[in-house]
């Protein structure tokens, strides 16, 4: 029929059972006339245990080492797999990210994919023989090292190779049932989505939402392929994340849903950066320096500086697990730009509202600032784009704030309104 | 200073703790003024445990596929291993056996070294790190599949390094002090070596001594690189193994001992080839059917022929894991060969008297006969070579004989004779 890129996550090969249960599945596929290239994540808890027995060696391993490390976890779920699938009677080869033509900068840890050479892949699977690749991993340009993509890396992996072959489609496999309008330990009653576009799932993944990788995102809608979010435990159809551009005909258009869903994060952290003078290019200063570390800064908020000191606090969020490099970095600069202390928060939260329909429909904002009132929600900083709108709040009102939203918008599966804009909430 | 590779096994990487300290001997060693290259095995029983989830999924893995599983072991004491290096202020880079230009056949699962090209590894120690080698593990030069050397490999790896370095000695680390007269774990009284010859290292290797793997020795022969066998576990001298050419003066030479040791083997099995036409050639297909099937035999017995029938029977043996494939290749060939059935027998083991001193002192089988005829130890096979006398016996023989050996000719550290030839044991 074509080529499909499958890819299985930890949780789908969490033991010997899963992964002969997987093999099935795969067989299935090639079976069915699919040339079948595979991706596959660490096996169950593999990454995590890694991660500690390296905590145990070293409080602040290089990351050099951690990537050699942590890519021990793929290695062995991919060669499992294909020993099960041989067991099936069919042929499969496992690869290495290195092997499989994966090219990366060199950032250990959070590699990018720079190129994709799937040179050895299109010959495995020109013979016949199921290719299975590790995920998360690859191998630097310029130093030949082993690198990874960071957590969910694994999702990437699978986009990035499928749009390498060509392929006809990408099916992401994972432990739950699709793309949900909100987190269902959350919300009981989140739905389903049959199909988001690739805009909103961008938003999505950048809000919080962890059923696919926010890279994987980007690179299935730079390419246009296809990703099919589904369970590995059910033949159920999962989610579709699709171009806009294929999302159907106008009449199908007209009766997309305003909003997608309620994303929720609570992985980053808050920097406060105290006492910065009121002046030109002090806010690129703090930036340029954050940035020369790598990182990736999500919300930023100046307060109005006080007239009498004539210096102003700047506050941004960022992932958790990159407070220490930021602070290390702005107490570098400290001197040089002029502030007066660093101050940091890790109990905040963040809650997002995402749906394309709120480009073309006003109000949606005051709608969404209004059931997080009636929650009681106090909020700490806003951003918005073109189809989302967040807030930062505190970690512990997260939950309350997202079931307050998904109310509101219509979005619980039983006695919700019609997703019509324009609703009251209840 | 020089040029030193040390290699450490898997129980002297067992856990984190010991990872730390054979991390502290590595950096002693750099803060001697050597340039130090590592090569480490997989940590503890990891290799067991990556062996036991490949049989939860097949019974019959493919090689290459088994051999793309075993290598995460050392993927992650290498790495584990450089953190704690680095957590200690110097800079480690590990690297695979492929990074380490370790090239090989393609033989899954007992891959020879080919060629070694440490280009990478030249590059990390000429920056001043260490570097750290994972054991055990090549890439083939034809398919550039990942191989592995077999069990004790990580030995080879550390010798073919050391030779392609160019290294000064190559320090094998272990869990026993040295190489012994005989396994202590049967004879109490086995006294460690300060030295043996290669010569008579490989005729130990080749009988059974788990010490120093067969393929390392032979290696280090051909390259006259020394090795010390030692114990990462305390910071004993342990046994070195120089050319016999480097023994050292004259003098010394007339001193060493007729007789290094007796080594014994419990992991050979028999197969009998019943009923050969006694012609010319046949023993001769037999031994190319169990060649092409990359098998190494031990000895050969083939009995005379009964008169009567014009035929005989063959014997050899052969590692017990090499049986099944064996009996396969063999049973393929019998129209062809003509035999009437093949046995085989898994209860047998080997005794070897080793020492290069029997090259010029006659008598020395009659004694070894001697000491197993007064142990009531039955013998079914016999061997020999200049420096070798080696007999099967039924396998719970095997303890008895050893001792009865050791004892016969003057081993037992306590109230033992000296070592000189021509004594009556006791």
């Amino acid at each position: 029929m074509g080529l499909v890129v499958q890819k299985y996550g930890g949780s789908s090969v969490a033991d010997a059972e899963s992964v002969k249960r997987v093999a099935r599945r795969i067989v299935d596929a090639k079976k069915a006339g699919n040339d079948v290239c595979v991706v596959v994540s660490a096996m169950g808890d593999s990454t995590d245990e890694l991660i500690d027995l390296a905590r145990q060696i070293s409080p602040l391993p290089p990351a050099r080492e951690l990537d050699m490390l942590l890519t021990a976890g793929e290695r062995i779920s991919m060669a499992v797999l294909a020993m099960a699938i041989a067991n099936l009677g069919h042929e499969a080869r496992s690869f290495t990210g290195s092997q499989a033509g994966v090219i990366t900068d060199s950032v250990h840890g959070k590699a990018r994919i720079i190129d994709v050479t799937p040179g050895r892949i299109r010959g495995a699977l020109t013979d016949g023989a199921i290719a299975i690749v590790a995920g998360f991993q690859g191998v630097s340009q310029d130093t030949k090292d082993i690198t990874t993509l960071g957590r969910g890396g694994s999702d990437t992996t699978a986009v990035a190779l499928g749009a390498a072959l060509g392929a006809d489609a990408c099916e992401i496999y994972t432990d739950v049932d699709g793309v949900f309008t909100a987190d269902p330990r959350i919300v009981p009653t989140a739905r389903r989505l049959k199909r988001i576009s690739s805009e909103e799932m961008l938003e999505m993944a950048a809000s919080g939402a962890k059923v696919l990788h926010l890279r994987c995102v980007e690179y299935a809608r730079r390419f246009g392929l296809p990703v099919h979010v589904r369970s590995s435990f059910s033949q159920n159809e999962g989610t579709w994340v699709i171009d806009t551009a294929s999302m159907g005909a106008e009449g199908e258009n007209v009766e997309q849903p305003i909003i997608s869903g309620v994303a929720h994060d609570r992985s980053e952290a808050k920097i406060t950066v105290v006492g910065v003078a009121d002046q030109p290019g002090k806010a690129a200063q703090i930036f340029e320096a954050v940035a020369a570390a790598e990182i990736n800064l999500d919300m930023i908020v100046q307060n109005v500086s006080a007239a009498a000191t004539g210096r102003t606090d700047v506050s941004f969020t960022l992932p958790k697990t990159d407070v220490q490099t930021a602070m290390t970095a702005l107490t570098k600069v400290q001197e040089q730009i002029g502030f007066d202390a660093l101050r940091f928060d890790d109990q905040i939260g963040k809650v997002s509202l995402i749906g394309a329909g709120m480009r073309s429909h006003p109000g949606v904002s005051a709608q969404f600032f209004k059931a997080l009132a009636e929650a009681g929600v106090n909020i700490e900083m806003i951003s918005t784009s073109e189809i989302r709108i967040s807030v930062v709040t505190r970690a512990d009102a997260v939950d309350d704030a997202v079931r307050a939203v998904h109310t509101a918008f219509g979005l619980d599966s039983e006695g919700g309104e019609a997703v019509v804009y324009g609703g009251t909430g209840r």
